[in-house]
This record gives structure tokens, sequence and C-alpha cells, in this order.
């Protein structure tokens, strides 16, 4: 049996200096931010049955944990710095914890993330990340910061995670092939970092959410907290490949609002399309343009030729839903 | 019913500016430290029927959850900044979020540390709380710093809140209001931020780290980090006042071991002992000088007549337990 600080000391602690002045094993962590620059913090709580199946990939799990804390840095533009990890288990065991510590470090050094501390106790399967990045305040890509006229933008494609989810439940029939590349999007969410930094560093956009419950929910954030509204070109909203062979009804409604997506949405001034472009090249993430900030309150969607669309959407909430 | 941000922003939410330059409701907060301080950070998990009993008051839950955190901050010398909450719960109670939110915005008002985001989700009872403090890095009492010849010293009292548990579960026949007032230790502790601020502040002590697992495991951490060993006086350790009008063998046990404290321990030169005792009585937290560090490694204790005793003891450990 594992004790709790074998645990810690064989999964979690690495060898080496890291960035912060003082890591995992005292009562804090140590951090001294670059001078100048303002942290960003953001903490996310994933639970079995709600965000994973029981049973999910523990290597994959440990991914996605970090991956969705990513995710908010990138949709404020910040560096990612560092992160603690606070873990109930039901139990502690080695082979799960190689793999799901395994997958959190291999995300987490991709971006230069430290683990710096967390907890670990015995409990239902629940797993809390708290993640700290850094950013220039006044480039900090902020939910209230869109105005009437900008470009209405999304990075990568929408909806294929949601269309696995309806496939593993049997709402949607999808070929094994077909189900095993959409479920990639929902296991395995890629956060756009590297988009989000060139956003904000080179001043292109103005505010920027992630779609985690689905574009119309989280958009709604930004238009809320701007005092705006927004049309939406529902044709033009980029369908994953594996969404993008489904009718037409369910390409609108899972790319609007499907939901588990972590891709951004943003708004900028038209005069950087060209930038942003060349933005979304340089980091290896598609983007694309579909839709405008409106004075008008409220959310529309026009189809390809212009025309209004009824879509009866609404965001994912945990409680309701 | 409450949706998720129903609840948020009805419980959660509170008006006015806070310390951080962007608070609840964005992707990440933004929190811009003091120049030239460095952050503490520390995440601590709470989970029902582990760390506190299913159907425990929502109040003291609130009080608890920030003060094993806010214990963490002081045992590093740190002041109290922010902090943020993720919340795992069953059902969306409004009775239980006020009463909650009420015992958790109490405590920290009375610490000037704003809640500045996190988690809401549905799943089984889980509060995880990450704090964030300030403390000048050359100040911060680390657990490494300990050093032969240092007094150690714990602060306020040992062993009620062990004892409490004693009592409720029937291990140890107390009286009604013995075990009232013993259990107000378990439920509602103190965490000794003005004694950690001054001890860093006015460089008093070398090491130190907060009881929370019972002292001998807790003081086992200082030595092992500043490759120390000790010996305590267990006669000299201040019990509760519940617990002193125990039997010897249980005030032993239950100061040296018994968890759940929520004091500090902190090792200091012979030279500060005038300083402590006054920092003590400056701040309202008692302070005891119980043994002292040895080059000699291990920890040893001894009873009021400097003879040994053979108590065998371990800290609480969450998957061992």
């Amino acid at each position: 049996m594992l004790s709790e600080f074998d645990l810690i000391k064989q999964f979690f602690v690495r060898p080496g200096a890291g960035r912060a002045e003082l890591g995992i094993g005292d009562d804090c962590a140590l951090l001294r931010p670059t001078p100048g620059m303002t942290m960003a913090i953001s903490s996310d709580m994933l639970v079995e049955d709600r965000h994973f199946f029981a049973g999910e990939d523990p290597r994959r799990l440990g991914h996605k944990s970090l991956a969705v804390n990513l995710s908010d840095l990138a949709a404020m533009g910040a560096r990612p710095v560092a992160f603690t990890l606070a873990l109930a288990l039901p139990v502690a065991d080695a082979d799960w914890l190689r793999a799901f510590s395994g997958g959190l470090f291999a995300l987490a050094d991709a971006h230069g993330c430290e683990l710096i501390g967390g907890d670990t106790t015995k409990g239902p399967l629940n797993i809390c990340i708290t993640i700290f990045g850094e950013v220039a305040s006044s480039r900090a890509l902020r939910r209230d910061a869109a105005r009437a006229g900008d470009d209405i933008w999304v990075s990568g494609t929408l909806g294929d995670a949601r269309l696995a989810l309806a496939g593993l439940r049997g709402e949607t029939p999808l070929a094994a092939d077909a189900l095993a590349q959409a479920a990639q999007r929902m296991h395995l969410p890629t956060p756009r970092v590297a988009l989000g930094l060139a956003l904000a560093g080179q001043g292109l956009a103005h505010a920027a959410i992630d779609i985690s419950d689905g574009l119309a929910g989280d958009l709604g954030h930004i238009l809320e907290r701007s005092g705006a509204g927004a049309t939406l070109d529902a044709d033009a909203l980029p369908a994953g490949p594996v969404l993008a062979t489904q009718d037409i009804a369910l390409r609108r409604a899972y790319t609007a609002a499907g939901g588990d997506d972590y891709e951004l949405c943003f708004t900028a001034p038209a005069a950087q399309r060209e930038a942003i472009l060349a933005a979304g090249v340089a980091c290896g993430t598609p983007v694309a343009r579909v839709g405008r900030i409106e004075a008008e309150r409220g959310l529309r969607f026009v189809d390809a030729a212009g025309a209004p669309l009824d879509l009866r959407l609404g965001g994912f909430d945990h409680f309701v839903v």
C-alpha cells in the first residue's frame, strides 16, 4: 500500500530545479513572478461521471485535467508558468498514478508548466488543478473587451467532442473509426496556448474566452460582460472532420453549442484580419471568422445566405443539465 | 433549481473592488503581486467522511476550509492576499450555500483575503481551495531551515481536536460540555496568521510548519528536510483545556500526535526567546518552548524529569490510516 508521502514522491516530485523558488514539499510553494507581469490564475475541478466516464484511461485523464486549465490561460493570452494539483482517489493504485502523471507531465512539459504543490487524499475521484500564468496586464484578453464592429473568430474546429458523446450515448449512430476519431477531441483536447499568446502579445484581439460549454453560451459571456450583441454565421462555424460528414441540423447544433471543444472564441477589429490569419498559420492553428459583434443586444444566427435562423441553444450548466 | 451561474452570482460574487485586477467571471483572475514580494501558494482539498463528517454544519465547514489554507500561509510567514474555491456539490442547496459562504467570507474578511475565482460542479461534496499570500523570499519560514541548537516552539494548545474525535467515536468518554468545548477546536480551527507574520517579518524563527497531521509527524518533516534530529519534552507540550483534564498517557499521545490542531511548530535560536514570547503576547497567541533541534537524527521524547520516553507515534496518513 502506498502512503500519501510515497505516492507524492514516486509520481509527482521530479528531479532538477524548476522555475519556482520552492516547489513540492513545504507548507506553500514560492513563486516569484517576472517583474511587471501580472499573474493569471484559474481553477478547474474534474469529477467522475460528469467530466469523464468512470474507468477513463488515466493517461488521457492526466492530459485533459491540465489541458482544460491551460485553455483558460490561452483565453487570457497568458504564458503558462506553474500549477498545483489536488487529487482525491478512491485507492492509491500505482499503475493508475503512473499513467495519470505521465499524461499530465507530457502536456506540462510541452508548455513549460511546473507542478509546484497540491494535496492528495482518499475520496471519490476528483481532480482539481489551479494554474498560474503570466501576462502583461494591459494585454490580457478579457471577456469585457469586445466592441461593436469586431469580427468574431474561432480557432480549430468545433463539435467533434459533442458528436463523440452522442455516439457513445447511442444518440447518433457512428462507425467505429469515426467514433474513435471524434473521441480524440473529447479525450485529448489541445489547448490553444500559442494562439492566445500571439493574440495578446501582438495586440491583435480585444476579447477572448475558451469554448468549454459551447460557443453560443461562452460567446454569451463575452456579450454580457461587454454590453454587446452578435450575429453568428451558423454555416461558417468550422465543424470537426467527423461532424462535417453529418447532416446540416446536427452540424449547426454541435458547432454552435456542442461543448468540450476547448477552442478559443475571440473578437478583433477588422483591421487585424490579415495579421490574425498569419498568427494562425504561425501557430499551426486554423482560425475562422464566423460573425460580428454588434451594438444590439442578443445573439442572432444567420445561414450562409444571410437569412435569420432560429437555433434554440444553451450553454452547458453543471447543475441544470 | 439554481443554475451554476446563479449560484456563483448569488453566493460568491461580492460587491466592490478588491485587491485583484480582475476577479470572478473571466477565464482567469488577474493578480499583480507587490513588487519585490514572492507569492506563497498552497492547495488543500477537503472530502466528506475524511476531513469532516457527512452533514457537517456548512457555516463551520466554510470556516474550516479556508482556515486550513490560511494555516499553510501562516506556516510560511506569508500575508494572505487571495484564494480560489473549487466546489463539487451533490445538489445546489441555497440554505447550505448561504451558510457555507457566510462562514468562508467571515474568516476571509478577517484576514483581508479575497475570493478571485474557482469552479463549481455537481459531484460528491469536495472543497478545494488554493490560497495566495505574499512573503519576502529571504524571510519565508521553510521546513529545511532548522539548525542544531534551535529551540522548538509550538503555538496555542494541542490535542483537543483529536480528543473531540475520540469522544465522538466513543473511544474516550467525555461529558457533553467537555465534548462541545473540545469539538470547537476540531470544527473552528484558528489559523495563526499574525504569529507567522511576526516570526517571519521580524526574522525570529528559522523553520516552521503547521501541525495538521500531529506534532511528531509534522516536526518529522522539518527534521527530514533540515537533516537534523530533535528531542521533545513530552510534558511541556501544551494540552488543550479539555485534554488537560485527562490522564497523562492520553495527554502525551494527543499532544504529540493528535492531528487537526492547525497550530504552528517552529524552530528558533535561543537568542530570540524573549522576542518570541513578546511576539506571542502581541499576537494574542500563547507560545510554548517544547524541545530542541539536535545534530543527531531521529525524534526523541523525554519526560518532565528529562528521562527518555518511548512514545510510539506516527503522523496521520490519508491513505494508510
